[in-house]
């Protein structure tokens, strides 16, 4: 199992309309992908713009290849890119403790 | 309940030592810290030197006053601190979905 991090700035005073496109799009689309598990989202405090997803996949192959090269990644893409004020940061983290 | 994520740069070729720092740290000073409830340490598949802790707290407070404050925080930086390439990113999330 890994662990994808998703840190992403979205455009100011746009949180609710992204938070229900996040849920919408996961619930509808990403989590419809093989390997999909589980995932966070998560509103920073001290920066409000800032949301961080967490997101367990199988492999990392399940979100890598998988989900990014299916159909669903541009849908999922079209629903949430929107709102972002910058290229979101991704990477993929194993569990060591 | 409010999660602590922690982002961190270490020196290069030091994970294992960094890692069993971290586990002797958290199990032995920042868990005793009142309002800690649990943590993860996740290790960058695509960014070696990188680590995020993602802590739990009762509330935001528990972690930026109570530990922040205490005696414990100085020693566990004591601990950690020399495996640190840079300061750590550190910010607090609530969990919204």
């Amino acid at each position: 199992m890994i662990l994808e991090l998703a840190d992403i700035r979205i455009k100011p005073g746009q949180q609710a309309a992204f938070e229900a496109a996040v849920k919408h799009g996961i619930g509808t689309l990403v989590s419809t992908s093989p390997g999909f598990i589980s995932y966070t989202m998560n509103h920073c405090i001290e920066t409000p713009e800032r949301y961080v997803l967490l997101l367990q996949w199988d492999t990392l192959e399940a979100h890598s290849v998988t989900f990014r090269e299916s159909a669903l990644f541009p849908q999922w893409r079209a629903i949430v890119g929107p709102f972002f004020a910058g290229p979101p940061v991704v990477e993929h983290f194993n569990r060591v403790g």
